[in-house]
């Protein structure tokens, strides 16, 4: 399992992946989810991939290798629009489904490879999707701001609650970690590092990117501050009536 | 889909169900999931539903029949120890499943009834379960203080912060609330009316249980309340370092 959220703001958007990959309980290894295509100035695409690895490696190399070729086909640095970036993940997803999918029937898997994708491209405004297995894909909206991929039901209701067009994105940002640390409690699928960006609308170049390493201070630290805070909301709510 | 959560702390248990039951989307009804076993001054037995509700109501209408029966045979009300009420339930479960199971089958449908149960007897203390549809059953423990049935995702986090053994009944209340609206804002499967019941430790009798009505103005004051809270904390977290 994966947990991915891309949460869309007036100010930017936030992105964050977990990096534990899992063949069963006795077989996880660590892989970083988070792909940046960044030309500072024209563009920036971000992508975070759920599914299984070798698929999602593999969409992931094509494309930059469909984007350094530079041969005259539309490439994610060539395309004006993020629309078309989402073609484009769609036309690697399926192509790669074609070759591959065959071979995982023999063994009942089918091809697996999703993305939360969003970014901005110069003359357009930041822009969030998701794609599905298949390659069709959704795009965030003022009523649904933040899209998810993976194990996405324990650490929806914080983003629910939280996060309005309005939200800063420091707010976000702290909201999209405890929506991580509510997921790894839960789910052991889900695991650190922790990737993070954040991307101020306009600014068309990487300003923040971090990482979390397992036992980070910081991290543990938001946590504990998190759950003390929230001991205390209930503390100051009416008391039910009977 | 259900939503049933049981919280035992060190004052006392918290029970709570929702009331929607499902055949697809096209065809939703409301029927109560909680049921109560009380002889004021010997025993309060708690049990909250989830599965087909053609199997639940069977098994409990069971259970109510052989506890009116009175005919030597051990009963929720005859026995001495909340371990052997779950074994009543056990068989319960089992005699239906052998039951109804074969006829079920015929449409590739398992007989499907689990249970929260909880409560005390006279000379123990407060215990709560929880069964699987094979009629087996857990007991919570100091490391897990709460079980749940059903859609247990979106409602766990805020129980994992809030809960310790030394959590007032009243703060937990709260928190089983949210954890219950939270659950409602993803999932059309689980939905109102809420039923809420509070047992006391050492009381032996229902003094706490009420019923929130869809709509119900204290419910959407407590999540507008929390929402508010909730903002209010990650204003006041540090900012994530870059």
């Amino acid at each position: 399992m994966t947990y991915c959220v891309g949460v869309l703001l007036n100010e930017g958007i936030v992105f964050a992946s977990d990096s534990r990959t899992h063949a069963g309980v006795d077989n996880f290894a660590q892989f970083c989810k988070m792909s940046v295509f960044e030309r500072a100035g024209d563009r920036v695409i971000v992508l975070l991939s759920s599914g299984n690895l070798a698929g999602t490696q593999a969409v992931i190399t094509t494309l930059r290798q469909r984007a350094a070729a530079d041969d005259g086909q539309p490439n994610l640095f060539s395309v004006g629009t993020m629309f078309d970036c989402l073609t484009l993940v769609a036309d690697a997803v399926r192509d790669l489904e074609r070759r591959d999918g065959p071979h995982l029937q023999k063994s009942a898997i089918s091809f697996d490879a999703s993305f939360i994708v969003g970014g901005q491209i110069k003359g357009d405004s930041p822009r969030l999707f998701r794609t599905y297995a298949e390659g069709n894909f959704i795009e965030a909206s003022p009523e649904t701001l933040f899209l998810q991929t993976g194990e996405a039901k324990y650490g929806k209701p914080i983003l629910d609650r939280v996060i309005t067009p309005t939200t800063s994105l420091s707010d976000a940002t702290k909201c999209v970690l405890v929506s991580f640390d509510s997921t790894m409690r839960s789910n052991l699928s889900v695991g650190m590092p922790i990737d993070l960006l954040r991307y101020e609308a306009n600014a068309l170049k990487v300003t923040h990117r971090r990482r979390f390493e397992s036992g980070n201070e910081e991290f543990s630290k938001l946590s504990r501050h998190w759950s003390d805070g929230v001991r205390s909301v209930f503390r100051t709510l009416p008391d039910v009536e009977w």
